[in-house]
Parts: structure tokens; C-alpha cells; sequence
């Protein structure tokens, strides 16, 4: 279990995914840069045998911005997306209508 | 800043929506039954002024499945959906492509 408190220290925001790469050094790794309204964040995701880049380009997704930043096989992650897995399927969450990227999840 | 370990103690799960209604002491408050695949629980969800009965059930959602549970105005609630706020709007998020009841959100 854990607190109201706790789960308020959580920012997510709604980003649109920019343009997506693969990671020169990981073969399920890609390279997403997101807008966050503000700013644009590079992400380091697993998505690759699950999406193809222009399944990703343009979508609104749902990104921890609050995250310490992390070093995957030589690339900085500046952020993590959210999705759900299910057997050997993995689905990006996405707002069920279209928002403007950097809009706070409640 | 939060950690990898702090990020990793929540719990979201996709929930499908089977029922809602109003509570009976709040006008902007729902009384929500969800599946979490193994489980029915009941949420109080803020999203009266935003989305009609017909408009949630059915619709996979996603819930925090491990927060403390709260009563609010006299009714249990058992977890918490995540939506995105815009100016005066709140958007669910959903995955975006479906998925069981229950799924894990990595």
C-alpha cells in the first residue's frame, strides 16, 4: 500500500511523441524525443518490438517527468513512458481524448 | 526527483468500467464499479462534470489498485483512475489498444 501522499510526489504529463529512433546499442531500444509542452526530452523506451516508429510519431502519451534520469546502454533517459503489458503484447496508455502536451495527470 | 524504487512501488492496473452512478451526497462525484480481472471494487471519481454514465462503462481505464483506501462523503473508495486536466477539461487515459482487465502497467 501506499499513501495519498506518496503518490502525489508522481508528475506525469501528457507528451507528444516527436520523432522516434532506434538505439544504435540495443536492438528492442528506441530513442524517443517528446514534447512536453515546454521542453522536449529525449526518452530511452523498450517499444521497439511492440511499435513501429510511425505507429508512435505524433501520439499523445503519458510520461513520469519526475524521474531521476537514467544511462540505457549509453543513452540519457530523461523521463519513462507508461504502458500496459499483457502476455507478449505492450500498449501505451494514451488520454481517451486529445489534450495539449505538458497537461498534468491528476 | 523521485527514484526508479519509488516509481516501482505503485501499483496501475487496466480496469474496465462495469457501472456508474452518482453519489448520493456529492453532485460531482461518481460511484464507479471496476474490474481488475481477479476483483470488483468500487472508486469515487471526480468526473461528473465531465463525462456521462454511458460515455464510462465499459471503457478500460486505468487505476492505482494499491493506495490507501478513503471514504469520501460516507462512500468507500478503493483506488484511483488516472485522468488528464487541460484549462477546464479531464480527459481518462486509457491503454490504446485494448487489453484485459487487470493488466499491469509497467
Amino acid at each position: 500500500m501506499i499513501s495519498f501522499e506518496e503518490f502525489k510526489r508522481l508528475d506525469l504529463r501528457i507528451a507528444q511523441v516527436k520523432s522516434v529512433r532506434e538505439h544504435p546499442g540495443a536492438d528492442k531500444l528506441y530513442l524517443m524525443q517528446v514534447d512536453l509542452g515546454k521542453e522536449v526530452r529525449q526518452l530511452v523506451a523498450g517499444l521497439r518490438p511492440y511499435y513501429r516508429p510511425e505507429q508512435l510519431e505524433g501520439k499523445k502519451i503519458v510520461v513520469v517527468v519526475n524521474l531521476e534520469p537514467a544511462t540505457l546502454r549509453g543513452e540519457k533517459s530523461e523521463g519513462m513512458l507508461l504502458a500496459a503489458q499483457h502476455d507478449e503484447d505492450v500498449v501505451v496508455l494514451v488520454p481517451e481524448r486529445d489534450l495539449p502536451a505538458g497537461s498534468p495527470v491528476l
